[in-house]
């Protein structure tokens, strides 16, 4: 492909030579002599000049501390966005319902529809038009898929889940199982199960990565709003509902009942209690606890900062003598 | 359905019309006028007044609180699991041997058992009466499956494993995998695998939720006692203990080794380290390490509480000077 | 089998009656009278003393502790990773394929290779000489396995992942999903998706836990080094690199582009932020937040220690103030 020809399908601007070759992107550090290369920002110059890229993706503002081809953006990560796409290796998934496939008799499957090797289509389930389900995958009783979205492999869809129009859920990702929910009978010693009479409803355009668990609801559904983006390996509980366009890092854990906002920012491997509520467009910094309702956007975090360990173990001890330090201190100056 | 009849099926006082139609459960703020709704406690009192349910199911002592016609019982919350249960959509699963499941010759199984499509059931394996294994499961050689006991789909059970009856596992969770044990050998700078003879034993009445990992032991099984109750994406490592009765919060991490007691209650995304014992009815709250063994019943907590990001910078600064504090406070108070 | 042939398959120095018969091996705690056990070190001798094993691995030095048979090893640990080989009860697997896999006509199968049922192997995909891969596994176009590696149930690889020789991967674990990057459309006011275009390449020898997911990168492939030991529900994010030799504990989270080096130990439950670094011979214990570069080689940690619940909130309080408190500090030290 030429530079040139990038420039033009994405309509940007090219200063240099229109003819180089571009076989694929790559970071600045790594990219060689036939690969495009994105500078973010201009903190990055260093790895500009040593870079072998063919050409780079700048900033006009940037446009300096270029020596090669350049194409100029205001928003180099969107022209990256754009530009990938032209050299995504991943192989097309073609219409077509392979026979070792179990498809129950009442599934309506839509036009263009690919069912994978393996894959389990329940009684009554609804598979919109151009709609991929990967090998493996399992879609329960009454569940629905909206056109264009993308089970991969050993997703599990149970019954009554519905998961809204091009969505993206990798590969062995559960939505639908039960909520946690038991109650202790004193007469017997033992939990009895509450049962988790609702669903998952999952809006337009949202991702989620591998790993993730989404429950069910005991008292009402557990909904995820559109262009959300989860990562891998997250966990949201019963009954939790998240606005649209919240991002969550990976290894979050969400407890069920809590009401999240749009435009959030969640960090990776944060947890988030149950029965709260959380603002729109609040961001939680990885690995923090939210036990209590965040009521106004802003940014929110919680932990001590990494230590070497023999400093770390001092800190520690006097952590939990913070009352006592308090108090001393208190003492002193009343003295 | 009556809410007259609901309240001679479960023996609960009715205060009210008889003849109200109740087609299904909802929480008190989203109920519509033919839907039954809880008040848990007075607590949310507020969420009653405004609530357009059909009827309310409420404590005795409640019941000046209400309007619409009520259920009394002592515990709602118990009333909820057991009406539930009227309106519970999860469809039947059939007795019933999918001819797409790989079921080895070896393998027993008994009366009444469901096996989903593509599941694969190896040789030697015990499936128990009544037991349902879900599509796309994997029984290991001379695993057993409780009576009862239903495995959702793609549940993988190693060679080995057992489970009791009554139990549920939700779908994509893994037991009986090896631990996580290596020797460093210095002679070759490399790592030898400790082979993991052992496996992993569950009780009766077990709830395991989805995407949980319970690995197999090397020198003695990983044991999970009866009714204990593991919500979503739990991980307990090799050899570890737990007793009866616990119930575990999403996301959390149990090492290997460990030992835990009976009806201990184990918060989301906790930590608890490697040969370490917890005592019983210890509680311990979301995302808090264990690091030391627990010999009193009691709560537990570790961390800091959630900041707003600038102020939580500044604590993290004098966190990190904790020893110094201590300090300069005893030299201040010796002067 | 008799302890002597132990002795002497293990070169080990036997110490007692050598015709003593061995039917498995147990912790010190737990072996019956026909059973081997290990003393790693001397801090365990009361065990010894109570234990009613058939036999004891132990250090020379340690001898006099013992009053039953002996095997002498100056690494008991080593002894036992050698001799559970031994009495591992799991299945040997044929090189066999079954019939219900599904193997496109384009996939290149090596010698002595078994492919279990249900299993996926898409067009182009390269499976080596006497690897084995397990009923419901998902082997996506153009993904290569290397010699002798298996793969356990239910794994899923995405399209072009590499994975090594000598390897493990168990049961659920999905390698290859898109790597997590999105840009903000200003104009639109969505996310666009930032296609992962590169893949993930794993070293030789490398065993992989249950449920972890590692994703493909975007602007280079993510990279496991040799050697590595990762265990349960690890994430690890799109581009990141981590060198050979290193061992991560369950459910920790790695984020994107972070190079970590080779040797490091790195605990549970930890959190790494991107795009950082760490060094080689790094130890993280359990459940830190590694937010920033780590460039000397050591021992880190982050956390409160565990606390009485109701101390605790006292502490957390004190944590709250302790900007207030090195204010307070000072102004008394000046006075």
């Amino acid at each position: 492909m030429k530079l040139g020809d990038i420039a033009s399908q994405f309509q940007l601007e090219l200063s240099g030579d229109a003819e180089v070759n571009i076989t694929g992107i790559a970071s600045l550090s790594e990219a060689d002599a036939s690969q495009l290369a994105f500078l973010f920002n201009s903190n990055f110059r260093d790895q500009l000049q040593d870079s072998n890229a063919a050409a780079v993706v700048l900033r006009p503002a940037d446009i300096e501390l270029a020596k090669i081809p350049c194409l100029l953006s205001e928003n180099p990560r969107m022209a990256w966005a754009q530009i990938a796409t032209l050299f995504d290796p991943a192989p097309l998934t073609m219409p077509f319902i392979d026979e070792s496939a179990w498809i129950a008799d009442t599934a309506k499957i839509g036009r263009g529809v690919a069912i994978g090797a393996k894959a389990v289509i329940k009684s009554g389930a609804v598979i919109g038009d151009g709609a991929q389900i990967g090998p493996g995958c399992h879609v329960g009783e009454g569940a629905s898929v909206g056109a264009g979205t993308c089970l991969n492999a050993n997703v599990v869809l149970y019954h009554a889940v519905h998961i809204g129009e091009r969505g993206i859920v990798h590969a062995g990702s559960v939505i639908g199982a039960d909520g946690f929910g038991f109650e202790f009978d004193a007469s017997t010693g033992d939990y009895v199960k509450i049962p988790q009479v609702y669903s998952v409803r999952i809006g337009d355009d949202v991702e989620i990565g591998a790993g993730v668990t989404i429950d069910r609801g005991a008292l009402n559904d557990t909904i995820i709003g559109d262009q959300c983006k989860l990562d891998n390996q997250i966990q949201i509980g019963h009954g939790t509902r998240i606005g649209h366009h919240t991002v969550i890092s990976g290894c979050t854990a969400i407890a069920g009942s809590t009401k999240i906002g749009s435009y959030c920012l969640i960090g990776g491997a944060v947890g988030i209690v149950d029965n709260i509520e959380i603002a729109d467009q609040v961001e939680i910094t990885a690995m923090s606890l939210v036990s209590q309702s965040i009521l106004e956007r802003g940014r929110y975090s919680s932990g001590t900062g990494l230590m070497q360990g023999f400093e770390w173990k001092r800190s520690v001890v006097g952590f939990k003598k913070l009352d006592d330090i308090l108090k001393r201190l208190r003492r002193l100056e009343r003295e």
